[in-house]
């Protein structure tokens, strides 16, 4: 079996040999834009919108790539296509970068680095075993204790690999249960967001999910919303709070691993009558549709 | 010369090959516990105390480092005295942990990883250009507009390695003097920290500092106090505000690299008569004699 | 067997009758202050300190009870002494007072009712079976999603039956383990109360809790700290946050039926060695002292 | 004259007789879920609709009721069809849920009860005197000092009976008048909502009122939307501050038993020109026209 | 040259002399509502829109102006056209409000006052000096590191002339650069206002601001809206936090003055492409067009 | 009788002739520090400290006076000097220090001014006439609705006069009663200060008063604590709530006018017993010993 490539700054390697110094800003302080774009059927998903969001990203963190969008785009597509042997036809991947702000200077400038930037790009099969079940039991949602990270203090669309707080939020809310996904509040007490995913709920009829003045501006999210304007689901993009997802009929996860992740409990508590809902499927289905994929059965044949 | 060898799980290597997977939960999530201890005359400075600081960041993380406080403390005394020939009588250095959780499985769960914790141990010389002209001239301390995060999204006393919204509040406050020092705001707008020291005003004679419910428990803020009371100097740990500071007699600034840091401006304005205060050159001058090296001249040699 | 006599409104009638209105304002308002004391060796403890503070209740809920706090205190004697024959020698009891703000009436106004005041008091076996078995295992303490109800909505310090806020964040955290005990942070994420206890922590030979700035000013409480100063112990009334609950050498509740219960674990990570504290067991050893009764030994024989 | 009649768990009994245990959770804890539905000429408005927020409101409180809402339902109209004959045709009245969770145990679980839930469903005449002036003068709406509890503290859209932060807010704001209507303010300063109904402002022909992220989502409040949406009246839910009452050109409550209440002073301040306003005549005309009922006339008839 | 006149509670006076008691409560108190409206070609631009909202301030300050606003617009009208002649055909002027509450009292009610309301009402020379060179280089907007003042302590939508948080608010962001335009941030983090103007972004070619919640209802946020529905942009408001600013396409203020003052760089970062945008320069043509004078050849002529 | 006169940069005037432009910044953005302080039989109480705390608003202002603490203490008693002859031997006086910017610009900097500072000095009788009979009944103290600006918008400690938000709580507390004197919470809930003056209760023997974290550092705030200590009356500085003030057993105020001014009543309750409070007294004395004036009867005598 062929090994699979790691661009790292200019250089394809190994995966086994791809490391960074542990001076790089990426290991002394989580110094790190990042994207995560999934294929279906070996095409990237809207990954031009993907490489657009991350120039955001960097621009916020003041981090210059040492390339523009467009080349950024051309250098993953080139890391994809020396990838695409590695994965049989059924199988599809992430393709994610990590890119830190370069070799760390001790100092009183964090800011300023002995190098240019470290970009990391890899490709990684798209396991979907810790969600796939979820496809047609749904999964349990679970609130932690802490809360998000509010947006004075570093802003949620700033997609980065300083995820300590959601990391710990995270254990915290499996003590509840270990295969829980989380529900994050922000300081106000409203539903932020997943880790790495976006909430939705389902309530008369209305799809609706937060503003993104508290989360990421995912692309699934995205998504979802255009194939329920497609479908002629009503949306709303509003504070929600945890009695919504309580007394919602239906509730779901988007992220870019598993598209849509039908939630059936919330804090213990079934969401509508339990099972996967209506409207759910239905965007499933769409979003199957869209990319010529059928994402769940793709999902629930890794099991 | 020889070179400089750093400790990984277990391993010494030369500091030129000191690598780590890009997979490793360091980059991927920086989810790092740290601790930065310098030596002064080659012997380390409260190790002890910053190793059992250490082994709390580690359990409120959840990370298991793979061995207790006491084999911890053996392991780092080890590092030092293999690197020890690096460093002239003059010179002093850091000794740096870094722990992270291990190599990341990507999936629903964060705190799963596929290895155990990567223990990364190193020195480095001492820099301290960016800081020694300071001690005559003071700083200029600079309030970011952005915010600290709050304790109830990522407590201030586990010391991580998920530093981005440090750095970028940094770049902000550098906008106004590139060699400015950082005074972070906590979300209610009191004084929390900089980003990798505490800070402390002089007003009427007693010496002032925040409580650790917003900022880092700083062993250089500890030897502070300590000093302070041994020369009997009232102390206070209490809220500060921006105001405190512009007011103050004296502002300083305390961290492991400089131990105590004189500010003479803040915000633009000077800070009491815009020259060092008194009672930061006692503190300087006691912690210099307590630990047997001339600090200030230490870092003033360097320029 | 005699059954208990319960007070209501100056008549005395068996506990098997005694009902009220389903149009009091205790259950259309949940309006009523409340006071819950204890007895050792059947002499209520600190009954006078109750009483007070359920005065200082009623006069902030604007409550009139119909007579002062002297006459309330010979009204709670008489009661108790009523009842002492339904208790033996070794069974002590709760002596709990409700009172509402009287028979409510439909309208604009929820400060006017169709009576005065309902005035209950009744004494209950102190029944220790949930938690006696936590004196020498210690509990599990954890964290509630849900905040405390700000002072700046309805002070802690008011003693009262409007606990659904309590209710439902003991409902979360039990999710982790039915047997938990709930620390409640206020909405800064500070560590506020328990639903009906406070929280203390051991740390460096300090005994701490929260001022009463967000949290019951408890008759426990009170007792624990003058305790430790007779024993010598140094305390301090603080900002406590989950950092420190894990952190700590010894944590533990006080709440008026168990005095003390150690923790030994909090949301799922041991405290100190995970074996009840020295510091604690020397509290509840001088809190027996006083009492004149081993309070672990009358808990444990219930089991 | 016959006496109405009380359901309580199964049973009818004369409302003279309607009592519970002191010990019932409704009492210890206010620990209450609730509902008051009205009727027009004797016939329940939008009964299906309070039955189906008193399951919501049930399930987030976790409580079971004995029975689904279809049979909550029936037995509702059942309990009103047994008392309809105590009111006269021009005579209207409430039902009232009161679902507690039954007998409450003393002991360290507050969710645990030794009953199932006690449900109290009862009728009352519909007594308007305390608002049926304000129809012609309209009232005087006055801010509370204090402000709504939180919804991550107990969310405003579970119905329920521990109101004391409400009452508090009322004794509070009966100081400036003491027929004054309350207007309480979230911790944000945001309008919240009235003890017991909502607010509405018509600013330059725009009906506004709070968005239900921090009030309850009142049936009248849903009532005077649609009725707004049926007139022409466009309508926004938003944000609203003192300030936009204060220089509103009509306010207005909404509650189940009013329906529409004109404010004419806020503060001591007029609103608008100090008359009851064009939009308000009109919703509460449409009202009148959709019940059958001159709702003005009926409350009127009263005084 | 004909001396402008002002003026003051009925009298007109040249402006040399125009002057108060240093007891008003203008300068004891800063008691003062405010509006500045401008003429465009000597035609006073919304002034009925401007007198209107001075008639909500002093209504919410509690100040009786001693005329009703169709008074005060013709009093404002006849002190225009005693200045007219004091501007050239090209040179247009600022009319000013200032109403306080009267001469001040010493004593415990800042309300009551020695004399009715001083009325001051000026002109001035539309001074655009510091403003013109943006219309074609774009200014730089940089955040405040103090926050803006919460509608809970004084709603930003009173015009008033207590201004000394603004004004240190611009000193501080001054440090950054001496010709920065502020950006004020509210107590959450989230964009409020300019010191004396709104701020909008342009995004994927939706024109976004802030709602009023937070900041003032500027006239020309309202006419920059109005224009853009105008021109078929769509509007939308909402929230804005700084991330919004650095990655939008573009960003300009608006105030009377400059009317649109487009913006190439925030906090250091080019907008957009760091050239004045395409929406921002159709708005302001459109308001040329609108009110018959060139905004931008008016400003640049003067310098 | 002679004229008071009024200094006003560097000029003496009688009073009726003390004016300023109306362009002044004090008029135009209320950017005024100011300072009362008063006498004691002619004797100026704590000038020094006053004038120091001066110049600390004017530092934190950016304000420059255009002289120096000494020169500006030495201009103080000239102008007292001056207007002695004005007072009876039992008359006393105030002396106000109001210091603007300078002759504001309009344009985009205002911190920019025409002129130098604007310094006006001068004396007022000591009209105690709206406080002096709380010396015997106590007044009553009344919560705003509306709460301080806090720390981070404008320090409450910066003594400026861009009053407006203190002078409309005070319009709101006074619908409750037209004598009330204000008690300004946070907008955390907490006690903060009166419009001119500070907060203090008396609990079990403790004199207590809020730390100067959310107020102004008042002299007379000072001076009480000084005169507590000398007097072995425990004091603390801390956090207090309207629960404080409700259960204490005393309540006074502390100003400049009336030294300490006693609280009978709180939002409508008594405070203790409902008469003045013995330690209240005592401190009140104490002040009238310290400085050889029988406060109390000076202030009853102008009754």
């Amino acid at each position: 079996m062929v090994e699979r490539k790691v661009y790292i700054s200019g250089e394809m390697m190994p995966e086994s040999q791809a490391r960074i110094s542990i001076f790089d800003s990426a290991v002394m302080l989580g110094d790190t834009a990042t994207e995560s774009t999934r294929t279906f059927g070996h095409i990237p998903f809207k990954l031009a919108e993907h490489v657009d969001r991350l120039f955001k990203s960097l621009k916020v963190m003041r981090i210059d790539p040492g390339c523009d969008a467009a080349q950024m785009l051309r250098i993953t597509q080139d890391v994809l296509k020396a990838n695409l042997q590695c994965y049989t036809p059924d199988q599809d991947c992430w393709i994610v970068h990590n890119i830190s702000r370069g070799l760390s200077i001790a100092g009183s400038d964090p800011t300023k680095t002995a190098s240019g930037a470290t970009v990391m790009i890899f490709t990684q099969p798209m396991d979907l075993r810790s969600w796939a079940g979820f496809y047609t039991s749904g999964c349990h949602a679970v609130t932690a204790m802490s809360r998000a990270v509010p947006a004075q203090s570093l802003d949620a669309r700033i997609k980065n690999r300083s995820r300590l707080a959601y990391t710990l939020a995270e254990a915290e809310l499996k003590l509840v249960d270990p295969a829980a996904q989380g529900v994050i509040l922000d300081i106000y007490g409203n539903v932020s967001e997943n880790k790495g995913g976006n909430i939705f709920v389902v309530s008369d009829g209305v799809l609706k999910t937060p503003t993104t003045a508290n989360c990421l501006a995912g692309m699934s999210r995205a998504t979802a919303l255009e194939l329920a304007a497609d479908l002629g689901i009503p949306t709303e993009e509003t504070i929600l709070q945890p009695y919504d997802l309580a007394t919602a009929d239906e509730v779901f996860f988007t992220s870019t691993p598993y598209c849509i992740m039908p939630t059936t409990r919330f804090n213990g508590m079934d969401v509508g009558d339990g099972q996967v809902g209506g409207v759910t499927k239905r965007l499933l289905g769409a979003w199957s549709a869209r990319v010529g994929v059928d994402i769940q059965k793709q999902g629930e044949d890794q099991l």
